[in-house]
């Protein structure tokens, strides 16, 4: 290998036109994310559309329903559950604190909807266990809303590492940011370990640890982390982290993450012949900025960026539409959770955890 | 601040000229690195020459210094601690095994030389110690030969972040590595821990660190690290390493380091309004590239990128000349000493370990 055409890498590799109809989604909670990632790339997708508004605001769903031609009913989420509306839907997006995913999410695997959960999948490991169970048994189909592996650059990263592109990878280096007060202030459940299970490691040190699971194929056998706090709103939870992931004797990972900073993403492998760099990879309207380096030769490019939140509602939707099975699924759920309690319990004491 | 001028920075801000000689220098051990790094950077040089080569072997001896016209006398270390040829040098550059730095330093002080010291300073806290010691007792300069910290890569990323181009750092990630084998043999003191102190993160791990501590001006606080071998050469130290750097509530920072995998290196900064990475800053001739975001602007800088060596060994002599302070010193280069054998000491012990 020593040409590697990265333009002529494909942007969707997982789609399959199909005659079917559109997949037309309840979207389970209307806080900030869904009403301003979550609907937005949904009108913009080809394969999925926003039918029913599920909140406990009448107000909100009123609000968002004035913008979106294509809901047809507005349901508490006591309706819901009873299965209101029940036909005017056929897959949910489940985007609520934390600790309330498992209950919607057991309310639409009842009603034999397809379920896409954001992640983390619950708030504890014994119930994100307990979601997956309840989607198993009810025979519904269950993806874990991890919008970056659904795009392209990590699906790159991905193919040229495999290819061979930068030899075998030794080291990994990641870091993802944002401001979240800005977002969601300082009252969000997010800051709430009850409803959130953890917040700066819980909520965005999620994302280098499942890309790196993505990117690799290879899962931690051993974590430490180390969290801090300084402003006021995160007293009592973590605002910054920095963790390591030992993956093998060959392969370790270090990372930071915080809640307070400037908004940046990047995901760094070095191999034995060479370095690719995935810039901006993790946030869903940024420019992506794939770097290789090996022997004196650099390679940059700047792929299509497509939202990433569009990209992961047609994955979804396309592959529902074909039967056809879907990734990141509950069991990756479920490991990315057992990573980040063990990263909190090392952050709690200190030392090494095994897992 | 919206604009910056890249461009506009100076390339040696340190340097004064003088009327005075070049300085002459005693070459103390002619390893690999001596006699491929250190010897062409001083013949490139403006301020230094090297007039001596000590060395415990004559045949080396020779075969350098027919190479190197400058070179007056050839000496063995026992001459040299007897002060031979004493008027044929000003300084020493010593590049020995860790462990026999003191020893080799404390014979240049003895004679009034000054002293250029290779990192790390020594094999343990307790001997840097003395030796930083020793040279304050005599009254000699000492300089820790961290070369990073004289180039234009890291002190611009400094004057940079010191002038509020990316807020307040919140996050570092590092990494470096090598392909050690490659360079020096299994046979190498550097992988011996009785002379080296340490293998991989006492070798390069101390660069991301020194660099860090150099252009935030901050120590760290507390440290955890993790260490892993697999090739039968480290058989018993550490090949690869993953370590965290706490420095306050609100700044850690996260790095990788390998001995093998490819030569690679990077340090990125990530701030509250943006984010400056090096490529590229840990080893002499490599182009440095630095990358400035914030906002929605990306600046790209490829400064010029003079031999690290070279920059390192005019910045020493320019100083000498001028009778200048010199930095980094001898109590910067024992807190990272410090700082390397609390991260050993977490690799083993597996916990987090407080300064």
């Amino acid at each position: 290998m020593n040409e590697i055409d990265l333009d002529g890498l494909v942007e969707r590799d997982w789609e399959e036109e199909t005659d079917a109809d559109p997949v037309r989604f309840a979207m389970v909670g209307l806080g900030w994310w869904t009403r301003e990632q979550a609907i937005p790339a949904v009108e913009a997708s080809d394969y999925a559309e926003t039918t029913v508004l599920v909140t406990g605001s009448p107000e909100k769903a009123d609000d968002v329903a004035a913008d979106v031609a294509s809901v047809t009913a507005t349901l508490t989420y006591e309706e819901y559950a009873d299965g209101d509306a029940v036909d005017e839907y056929d897959a949910v997006y489940v985007c609520t604190p934390n600790a309330l995913h498992h209950d919607h999410v057991r309310a639409a695997a009842d009603l034999g909807k397809a379920v896409l959960c954001e992640k983390p999948l619950e708030a504890s490991v014994e119930e994100a266990e307990a979601l997956v169970d309840t989607c198993e048994t009810a025979d519904v189909p269950l993806m874990v809303a991890y919008r970056v592996t659904t795009g392209p650059a990590a699906r790159r990263a991905r193919d040229l590492i495999d290819g061979g592109a930068i030899g075998d990878v030794v080291s990994v280096v990641g870091h993802m940011s944002d401001t979240v007060l800005d977002s969601v202030g300082p009252d969000s459940w997010r800051l709430d370990p009850e409803l959130s299970g953890g917040t700066t490691l819980n909520d965005i040190g999620i994302y280098p640890l499942n890309a790196t699971r993505f990117v690799l194929g290879e899962d931690p056998r051993a974590v430490h982390a180390t969290t801090t706090s300084a402003h006021e709103a995160f007293d009592g939870v973590d605002e910054h982290g920095a963790f390591t992931l030992e993956f093998s004797e060959s392969l370790l990972g270090s990372y930071t993450v915080s809640h307070s900073a400037d908004v940046r993403s990047s995901l760094r492998f070095v191999g034995t012949e060479g370095e690719l760099t995935v810039e901006g990879i993790f946030f869903p309207g940024t420019q992506k900025v794939l770097r290789l380096s090996r022997g004196g030769t650099e390679s940059e490019f700047r792929p299509p960026s497509p939202d990433q939140m569009r990209e992961e509602f047609d994955y979804f939707a396309n592959h529902l539409q074909r039967g056809a099975a879907v990734e990141p699924d509950g069991a990756m759920g479920v490991t990315d959770m057992r990573v980040v309690e063990a990263l909190y319990e090392s952050a709690e004491s200190g030392e090494r955890v095994e897992l």
